[in-house]
């Protein structure tokens, strides 16, 4: 068992990281304050886990929301059903929300605790890997838009965060491999050791050993808990947690929500971002190589998808979020675990880089 | 020209109420600080205001969003409307939103600007008595929800509130009326001098006397600042605001929204929370009879719909926001400018008064 702290003041909350985490509630019923709960999941975990979660609620008055399962749901008019359950049993500001699945739930469960009537108490209980050591730590919540990627959202912290370890074991291997890619992620940005860590035992990961699993989430939590501790509301230090992220949304939105899953979209521009850090003659090749190659072990995709074409790419980035008047502001590498957020890069350059890497022009 | 200052820490923002204070741009362009603008207003408005307000940006890149008039559009599908805008013109974090308009266009506008992108400024320009003197002034924003208003929102603060009174002449009277019921409550609730200062000056208000406006606008929206940076969030003192709008929104769902203004259904509701707190032997019968008379002289029904019934009103009361575990939370007074929040009306004194103000069992 592994516990840290996310200091954001008095909206500090714990993440908890165990294995058969859940099943032990006296660690965490502590965190619901009030007699009414409502659970937020979808579709593939109700099944596994919904009615076992229930029964550790005690004489809580309970009421659930089945969410379809998927980032093509991520929307305003799927929120409104958690709202319509809320309101239809009832439910006053002294409500609990529970968000128990992966990314997706916790982002629309979160962005309704944060709005229904503005502002209730919410605990995150990620399911997948992704969700423990990203979306679950450091209160973004919100939806996504036909125009763009969590385009609609707050900033709204949980009372706490349950990483269950134990729930691992029922995700499918291209989902484990999608939270991966968060995880090298931290040793690329800030955390060299981590990153020399994590090639010495990706084997033993992608085998889900107990044991490193522990200490990959514990590591990657700490890490995106430090960022987030420094700057929680994203004025400057927390962009460096996008690496990757404008090249991968971009890829998001082209393919269609879902169809490359967000790790997977991650992974590829992170490479980009790597390429591009190259490129510029910030970052020493062998990063690249060795960050590529370690992707590629944990079973991720290293090249954008083939039917992208350039302009098309550098379209969709300007619609990211970390555009400021017009400049394509980028998080690169100056060298492994150093990141910088730029917008240095010129539009040509980013290009070229693109083209390099298989981009049709 | 009056101005004053909402105190909230760095959130802190001024409010500018005079005649004629739109037009004098050099007060308030500071307050924008990107280059990219989004005007909110709606179908009543725009005609009115919105060539000659955009007149006034400059140099901006401006957009705009019409929405439909009035409380039955307040929805989260009309909502959707500013989103799909601002994302169409490809703006950025560095937005400013402008709601210019009453109500129902301030809390959708401010509720847009707290969730685009996680968060942009915006600016309050209320082209009605009842937002200049309520809604526009303390942060809160959001949307109904079929089972229930204000439902779904945030809490988040204008960079400012520009109150021109010139605005105010093309306003019906039905709706300054409404808006009348909101000033008068600052004086049942917690300024006597301004209550007597009102019963004097009632009938030179509803003449839409410039200076008298102005100090009626000014000591509501004083009163209100005071009583907002006490408690941003609605933990406690805040409450004081809902006189009389738990019985108002019980009339506004049963009556459907719009078809009842709000500021209408607050002043029946308050002389329901006057006659309330007069049956608790809390309050002298004479207050009651002073507020229902100065509601009256302002245009204002002072008695229930004929179409509700008793259970009907409690059902509806019960769904509202001031409820915790169970019990029905109300403002009551216990004399002029003295107001209490309590849980200790029992329900069936509550229907007692409902039943003697005319209500169907």
């Amino acid at each position: 068992m592994k516990n840290l702290e996310l200091d954001l003041g008095e909206r500090s909350y714990p993440i908890l990281i165990s294995r058969e985490l859940v099943g032990n509630s006296a660690l965490w019923l502590k965190y619901i304050a009030g007699r009414q709960v409502c659970i937020v999941t979808n579709e593939t975990i109700a099944p596994l886990y919904l009615d076992n979660f229930k029964a550790l609620l005690g004489e809580k008055e309970i009421c659930e929301v089945i969410l379809p399962d998927g980032e093509a749901f991520k929307t305003l008019a799927t929120l409104q059903q958690i709202f319509d359950t809320l309101l239809e049993n009832n439910h006053n500001r002294g409500t609990t929300l529970i968000a128990l699945g992966g990314g997706v739930v916790g982002d629309m469960c979160g962005f309704a605790a944060a709005c229904y009537q503005r502002g209730v108490q919410f605990i995150q209980v990620p399911t997948t890997l992704l969700s423990m050591v990203d979306s679950s730590v450091g209160g973004k919540t919100g939806v996504n838009h036909p125009l763009g990627k969590n385009m609609i959202g707050a900033f709204h912290q949980p009372n706490c965060v349950l990483a269950d370890l134990s729930m691992l074991e029922t995700l499918p291997d291209r989902e484990f491999s999608a939270g991966m890619a968060e995880v090298i992620k931290y040793g690329l940005i800030c955390d060299a050791p981590f990153f020399k860590w994590l090639e010495d035992n990706i084997a033993g990961l992608m085998r889900r050993d107990g044991g490193l699993l522990e200490e990959a989430v514990y590591q990657s939590c700490l890490n995106k808990a430090r960022v987030v501790a420094e700057d929680e509301r994203e004025g400057g230090r927390r962009a460096i947690l996008n690496l990757g992220h404008t090249f991968g949304h971009a890829i998001e939105t082209a393919e269609g929500y879902g169809n490359w899953l967000h790790g997977e979209a991650v992974s590829a521009g992170m490479v980009l971002a790597l390429a591009l850090s190259v490129e510029l003659g910030w970052l020493d090749e062998s990063v690249l190589l060795r960050g590529k190659q370690l992707l590629q072990m944990a079973g991720l995709p290293v090249a954008p998808p083939e039917n992208m074409n350039v302009d098309q790419f550098l379209q969709l980035m300007g619609r990211d979020k970390k555009v400021l008047d017009g400049r394509l502001r980028l998080v690169l590498l100056k060298g492994l675990g150093v990141s910088v957020v730029s917008s240095d890069a010129p539009e040509n350059t980013i290009a070229h880089v693109l083209r390099v890497a298989g981009v049709r022009a």
